[in-house]
C-alpha cells in the first residue's frame, strides 16, 4: 500500500471536482492510497472543517497527508500552507482550517508556490494535490515552499464560569442526527440548561425514551443535546452559538 | 491489495465520524483496502440496511471483511456481533441488520467484548472497526469473544395468497430513482394492481414510453414499480408497506 | 497498486447498487484500485454526466479504465460499449456521455456483448463492471465485443458571433456552488450580459466585494457566472441553456 492521503472537501460529488484532483494524486505518486474523509462539508463553512479535521487527523497511521480544501479565499492573497505537525502532513489554505494541527508544539508550517499556470479558482487541482503528491513521495516539507510563521488560528470559543456559578457554553455544530455538540466537557453529571429546557446530564441514549431529549457526553468527550431516535433539532431551537450551561 | 473492509453506516459524510473509524481501520491493519458502500443509509433505519446488506455483501472475494453500522441502540445492552457467513466476515449491532448473513446455513456469531474505554455514542470507532481490523489482520472469529447463539433476526415479510387466488405483498423499499420495490418474486407475466393502477408486468423500462407507470422484474429479482424516465413514486402513492398483488 | 478503475454513476449510494458493482470488480480483478468520482450525477442525467466525465478523464494515469454508468436506455436496444481513447479505457452506455473520449482522434469503440442472465434493468452490474474487470485485467479491447463505428455523439453546443458583434453562447451546467458555467471561452477581458445584469468580466472571487456577483474564467478555461461567498443562482435567473453573452 502507497502513502495514504485522505481528502477532505467541500465540493460536494456531482462536479467532477473531486474526481480532477485525484487524478492529479494519482498521476503524481506512485500508487498513493485515497481515502475520502468528506466532500460535504457546507460550502465555504471553514468552522465546520475545522471541528471535523480535528475529529479524524491524528486517528491516522503517521506519514499520512491529509488534503484539507474549504477555501472560500481561493484566488486572493491567501497563503497555500502544508504543515507538519505530530508525525503527520496536511495541504490546505491559511484560513484556519488547519489550527487542530497548527496548534501542537513542534509543528511547521510552508508556503506553498504557486505555479503561474494555477487556475485561479481551483488550487485545489493545481496547487494542493501536486504539494500533496510530493510529501505522499517523500519530499521534505522545506522543499515545498518558505517557512511560514504567522499561519490564521481558529479557535473553538472557551466557555466562561457566570457569576451564579454555572458554567456557560454553545452550542458549535449539529451532526448529521440533529445532535447539537457544544464546547462543554463532561463533568461527572449536573444538569444542562438549553432553550428554556433542563435536562439531567445522562451516560447515554439508552437511558432516554424514544423521543425524548436528553444530554450525554458525546465521543469527542463533549456535551451534546440529543433526542433518543430522532433530532433534538426539530424539538427546540438549537444553533452553532446557541447558549447552553451545566450546573 | 490487502484485506478488503467494506463500510455501510448512517453517519452520513459530513461530521467526520466516517474519518474517525477509517483512521483507526488503516491504523489497526496491515494496508487494509477500504471499500465505502454508502454512508447514507437513512438515519437509525435498520430496515433498509439490511435489505441493502443483502443487495451486497456475497458479490465481494471471500475473506472480505463487511462493517455494518446502524446502530440506534448504541450505548444500550445490545450486544455487538462478529460473524462468520459464506466465507466472508461482518460486524455490527445485534438490531437484525445482519439477518442477511446470520440466516445462512452454518453461520457463526460470537459477541465482541466492549472495551472499557469505549465511548457509550461511538462503538462504530470504538468497538466495530477494532473488531473488523482483527478479522482483516486474520485473528480467529472465536478470539473475539464469546459464541452468541440468539441474534436478533429480521425477515422480509412473504406475500400471502389470498382467496381471490391474488398473490398479496407489499412496498420494502424506494431507490433513489424513486422505484418502489416489492417482495413479489417474478412469476411468467401477471397483472399487478397497486395503489388503484393496473400494471402489466413488463420485462423493462424500454417496453415502457417516456413517463409511463410499469411493473418490471427489478436486478434482484422482485417486481418493482417504476415509471420511465421518471419517479414511480411521483404519480402514486407508494411508501413502504403499500400494499401490491399481482394475479 | 492495481490498475485504476473509477466509478460515475447516478445511482446514489443509499441503495446498495454501488456497493454491488464494487462487489464485482473487486471479485472479478487481480486487486483492481478503486476510486470513486461521483455517485450523485442527478438520475439520467447524460448531459452532466458528459460534462462532468470531460473535466477528469484524462488526469488519471495511462491504463486507467473509467467507468460511466448513467444509463436511461437500460434494457433497451442501445449499445454497451468499451472504448479506448489517448491511453484510456471507458465502458458504459451508447447515449453521448462517452462522447469526450469518443471525439478524440484514434479512439476506438466496440459494442459489448450482453450476457443471456444480466438483468435487464442493471447493466452496470452485469454488463459494464465484468468489462471494466476484463480491461483492467489486460483483455485486448477487441475481444470484449465487435467494432462500433456510429456511437451517439452528444457536443457542448458553440457560441455563435451575432450581427452587433457579442458573441452569444450560454450557461452549461451549474455547479454545488452555485456557479453557471457557460461555453464562452475566456478573452482577455470584456463585459458579460446576463439576465439582465452587465459585469465585467474579472480575474477571480477575490476581486470581488463578498456577497457580488461576477464573472470569472473557471478552472476549465470557461466564464463563470459567479458571486463571491455566496450563490450566483440566488440573485438572477440562471439555468442551463440561460443565455449569455460577451462584448
Amino acid at each position: 500500500m502507497g502513502t495514504i492521503i485522505t481528502l477532505m472537501t467541500d465540493f460536494g460529488t456531482a462536479d467532477g471536482y473531486v474526481g480532477e484532483v485525484k487524478g492529479v494524486l494519482l498521476t503524481e505518486t506512485r500508487g498513493a492510497t485515497i481515502v475520502d474523509i468528506t466532500h460535504d462539508v457546507p460550502a465555504h463553512d471553514v468552522e465546520m472543517g475545522r471541528l471535523t479535521l480535528a475529529r479524524y487527523w491524528r486517528r491516522f497511521p503517521a506519514g499520512t497527508v491529509h488534503v484539507v480544501i474549504i477555501d472560500p479565499g481561493v484566488g486572493s492573497a491567501r497563503a497555500a500552507l502544508a504543515i507538519a505537525s505530530e508525525g503527520q502532513f496536511l495541504v490546505g489554505p491559511d484560513n484556519g482550517v488547519l489550527s487542530p494541527a497548527l496548534l501542537m508544539p513542534g509543528a511547521k508550517a510552508v508556503a506553498l508556490r504557486v505555479p503561474a499556470h494555477a487556475s485561479a479558482t481551483f488550487h485545489g487541482r493545481d496547487v494542493f494535490a501536486p504539494a500533496a503528491a510530493q510529501l505522499a513521495n517523500g519530499d521534505a516539507l522545506d522543499s515545498l515552499g518558505s517557512l511560514f510563521t504567522s499561519p490564521i488560528i481558529r479557535r473553538t470559543p472557551e466557555p466562561r464560569r457566570a457569576a451564579t456559578g454555572e458554567i456557560v457554553g454553545a452550542v458549535i455544530a449539529i451532526d448529521r442526527f440533529g445532535n447539537a455538540i457544544t464546547n462543554l466537557v463532561a463533568a461527572r453529571g449536573g444538569v444542562i440548561t438549553v432553550s428554556g429546557k433542563r435536562l439531567e446530564l445522562g451516560r447515554t441514549y439508552s437511558d432516554l425514551d424514544e423521543g425524548e431529549l436528553g444530554a450525554v457526553v458525546g465521543s469527542s468527550g463533549l456535551i451534546e443535546i440529543v433526542r433518543r431516535e430522532g433530532r433534538a433539532t426539530d424539538v427546540i431551537p438549537l444553533a452553532r452559538g446557541t447558549p447552553v450551561s451545566l450546573r
